[in-house]
């Protein structure tokens, strides 16, 4: 029987279990606490004892005995880990580009979550998801299928998920190609008629309440397939061109200019069940109210600290804070290892309650060593390049569903990014071929002018053709407005020369700044030109310059700035040993992944938002 | 003569830009604020004003040039931003098969660190490292080269970054295949006398303290490489077995009972910056000297939070904590994609001074939906096995390092945990076949004991012939002292069934156990069977376990627990919208690194390690 069902891809699961699957359906089991799995007698091999994975006995025989195992192995003591195969999942029949037709006739398992039931008078309609793709498995069912009477009790509703045996048959809709002619229906859990992913669509608000369900949607299924299809291009752009992966640290004490922006983190501040070894009041204080760090080093409460630790002395004995930014450290490594890349959380504590910003978020930051702001500008552009066409190439379904239901015409924009060489030129020579142009502008173009929409249009649609262009050395006194909106002001304290030199491109929907600003904390790290990319949607998608290399400089810097430069000694020292040329930039992922979706609200391209108030699941 | 210089494999530097290279170097500059880069006329194509990647000037003429590119971008205004290439390192030169000998004759240039310098009567060597493998290029020079005055005059030393142009030669040496002819060095950078990394050896624990330095050792360059292989290795196994790479938030308010454990993430404290209007004062407080959450999510100082939101209402308006597993929110989004992995960040405020423990580690942390434990454990092994593999097959050079420095023995350690299939038995026969060996053991076997050493030495080296052998169903009244060890103990109340059923495995200094206990905060949510894998040096491994998927068993342990069922919410409703079987397991990343190149402590298997009174960097 069991090799009746072998499907020609190997499946993890196998039929004779569907009893444990029972487990969760109380009709057919008596609630009994530590009961199930039943507790077998000795000598009764393990494997019996689980429901899905008994795929060592469907091996074929032979494989992969070993002449140094002994009798032991071969009986009743001890058998072989099993094997780990890929679950056979929809996009596995449906995906390829026979869209499932080489595997007409084949019976094979599907596991998944019902969209939706159609009962007509013959057959019965479901539609299953197991989220490996957007589309269903289209199930067709008779009253003769084992199992029916589910469908009749009214089990099989959306939500629940199911176990569907059957035979994959050329479809006769026109929707789909092939569709699974169920031989054996089991529920596995039943949902709830509360269920709040009905068919009726809702709004992105009201799933936003429901982020533990909101996968189960096709939007949110796509978002999470698409970010990860970033993410997974992302490790392997730079790992392909030889940058060596960093985690650099969460929780950091050196960066302490940039606190105002950034969460504490301590053990100093008690939780509501640890009532009474932890009073608020047993901090010790400064005359001005502060906490007094050097009290929580050393005692409080009049108690050494060794007799009350943790509550005696915060844990890492002086302010610490969720990092900001990686760069500082990356930096660290990228003048040891040449190329590095970080790809980890950082975090803002501004409240700004917009749709483009976390409070935390994931970012990318390569840094560059030997390397100068071309090289950086460079490897920015091919990133982006190399992701987008990877989602393109890999995503085709999702992008089709973003194409058609969130933004229109977002394959051809990010086709255009990807297929199109980046143009460079100045600021100036803009304003001249903007000059030079046989065209009437709203508003009039002279040096010295902020850049305008249509200014920017004409430039990337008819100077250049439908290329994306960047625009650099751009002057101080013009701050496109995107620009200044993007975050804190800090602008004023950032602008160096005379020239602002940031560089503007404006393509479809995509604006690109580069431009001299950082966040508070790190603006002393780097030379004269910085970079900027952004795209209008979503703000600031890329940042980036190259970094201050010059030990003298550097610390004038950070007088200028009355930073203290014992906080950085070790960054200093960077400088001091073997400095080089290095440059770097960084990427906020989420706002990535509104670029590639065309999803609006940045707190719908990470699974769980975090913003002011909002901390939720 | 841009020609002559050409290498084989491009490179992103080109010779002529050797000016900018003396821009850190003060002999060549005086200094002048701003003027460096100098500022460029209109007009002056951009890529001039840079040092490094002038690459679209050595591009194949006609490459690239697309028809719908007009005239301007072709003239001065506005030219192509430029390719990015893969920075040729001396991995490329020297990594390959033949170790080098393809290039001899090719001219190229090498970017990195100088390690050491020999100066003999005739010839001077230089060591290079640049950080992309283990090994130096050997540098050979002599008078004649240009730039050797940097050589007489005591530039070039240890911790120095130079660009060195040059011939590849076949070595004399026997340490290398091919060397570098030197035609040309320049001093990028100097390093200072007081460079704390000179040739002699020095302590790991002494290198904590240089955390900003240590990768330009061979030990902490090589758990860099091997790292990041780790880290690639881990996402390409998931992403090949199509799982979906969730971001789990870091952030959470929803984990309370772990509050013990958890670092408090808040607004509300202070940075010594920001004196004037955030005293600690201020904090409202409930009767018990509890901080008030209350009044801080209405007002503070009578003032309504609109007028000083920051200060008057904590960021998340209720105790927020940095997560210490992202499990609950991975059970989320397997239950609507089926198989997803988490690999960030993960906290634990123990105050564990250990060479096992980080207050800050990277976790994966897999969750397989429609798999029992069986399929947990499949995937466990396979992973772990995945893994290794991809480190002994891409970081050979690293892994002979540690084979000879670090972990005499690791390459077969490795090799075996690899290769070699996973055995399992009950606790019940492995203590049978002990009564049946013919062999006198040290410590008595009865059913019940303990297994020893000598014991588990018996099963994996005899009875299994050096298979890793699992043991699982393991007695209650047994608790192997590792286990205990490994965390706080929580065992007493983590034990829900007559045995405890753990699983140990020993192999070589491989050990495995499969047993009931979880992190605080989240015990509640597996069911009967728990796994744990151990390794000796490092303590646990990998745990993991299959969830508690049965919605009213879960609600009954929530209250035996006495956890309020109204913070599960979102967490229950997994149960009561088709709820599925699902397992998953979590693994410490630090502790694969350790694992995998013997670093003993694992402050050294993270580049900025977090422990208490320790964030610097």
């Amino acid at each position: 029987m069991a090799a009746a069902f072998s499907p020609a891809t190997p499946l993890r699961f196998r039929p004779y279990s569907t009893l444990r699957f029972l487990s969760s359906y109380p009709k057919y089991l008596t609630k009994q606490h530590h009961s199930f799995p039943p507790l077998l007698h000795r000598h009764t091999t393990a494997r019996r004892r689980f429901f899905c994975s008994v795929i060592s006995a469907a091996l074929p025989s032979g494989e992969r005995t070993k002449p140094e195992l002994m009798e032991y192995q071969k009986g009743e003591m001890g058998s072989k880990v099993g094997e780990f195969r890929k679950k056979l999942k929809i996009v596995d029949i449906k995906g390829g580009a026979d869209q499932g037709l080489g595997r007409v006739g084949q019976t094979l398992v599907v596991m998944g979550w019902v969209r939706t039931l159609r009962v007509q008078s013959s057959v019965t309609f479901i539609e299953v998801n197991d989220g490996s793709c957007l589309s269903n498995m289209q199930c067709v069912m008779t009253s003769e299928a084992e199992g029916y009477d589910q469908v009749e009790s009214g089990l099989i509703t959306t939500g629940a998920s199911i176990w569907i045996q059957g035979t994959v048959v050329a479809s006769q809709g026109s929707k789909q190609k092939v569709e699974l002619k169920v031989e054996k229906i089991v529920v596995v859990g039943k949902s709830d008629p509360s269920y709040p992913m009905q068919k009726k669509r809702v709004s992105r608000e009201y799933l936003r309440t429901k982020a533990h369900l909101r996968p189960r949607t096709n939007t949110f299924g796509a978002v999470a397939r698409v970010r990860n299809a970033l993410a997974y291009a992302t490790h392997k752009f730079f790992q392909e061109n030889g940058f060596v992966w960093i985690s650099s640290p969460i929780i950091t004490a050196s960066d302490c200019e940039g606190a105002g922006e950034q969460f504490c983190v301590t053990t100093l501040i008690p939780s509501t069940s640890e009532a009474a070894d932890s009073p608020v009041n047993a901090i010790s204080k400064t005359k001005e109210g502060l906490i007094d760090w050097s009290q929580h080093v050393c005692m409080l409460l009049g108690r050494p600290i060794v007799l009350n630790l943790k509550w005696s002395l915060d844990f890492f004995g002086k302010p610490a804070f969720l990092t900001v930014s990686g760069q500082l450290n990356a930096e660290t490594y990228a003048t040891a290892l040449s190329d590095v890349y970080t790809f980890g959380p950082t975090f803002r504590a501004e409240n700004s309650n917009t749709s483009r910003h976390l409070a935390e978020f994931w970012m990318i930051e390569p840094e560059l060593a030997f390397a100068d702001l071309n090289d950086d500008m460079a490897c920015a552009t091919a990133y982006l390049q190399y992701v987008v066409r990877h989602i393109l190439d890999t995503c085709k379904e999702d992008m089709d569903f973003f194409n058609t239901w969130i933004e229109k015409g977002i394959i051809d924009r990010l086709s255009a990014v990807a297929d199109t060489d980046f143009v460079q030129l100045t600021y100036t020579d803009a304003v001249e071929l903007l000059l030079r142009a046989n065209k009437k502008f709203e508003f009039p173009v002279k040096w010295g002018c902020d850049l305008q929409s249509e200014h920017e249009r004409y430039i990337t649609e008819e100077a250049f053709g439908g290329c994306p262009v960047i625009i650099r050395d751009y002057p101080k006194a013009c701050c496109p407005p995107s620009f200044l909106r993007s975050r804190h002001s800090i602008c004023g304290r950032m602008m160096m020369g005379k020239l602002w030199q940031p560089w503007i491109c404006w393509f479809l929907e995509l604006l690109l700044i580069f431009a001299l600003f950082m966040p508070s904390g790190i603006c002393m790290t780097s030379r004269l030109i910085m970079l900027c990319i952004f795209y209008n949607q979503v703000g600031e998608l890329i940042g980036g310059s190259q970094r201050e290399e010059r030990l003298e400089y550097l610390e004038d810097r950070l007088d200028e700035l009355k930073l203290d430069k014992e906080n950085y000694w070790w960054y200093l020292d960077l400088r001091r040993y073997g400095s080089v040329p290095h440059a770097g930039f960084g990427l906020g992922f989420e706002r990535l992944v509104q670029f590639a979706t065309g999803i609006e609200n940045i707190r719908d391209a990470i699974p769980f938002p975090r913003s002011p108030g909002s901390a939720e699941f």
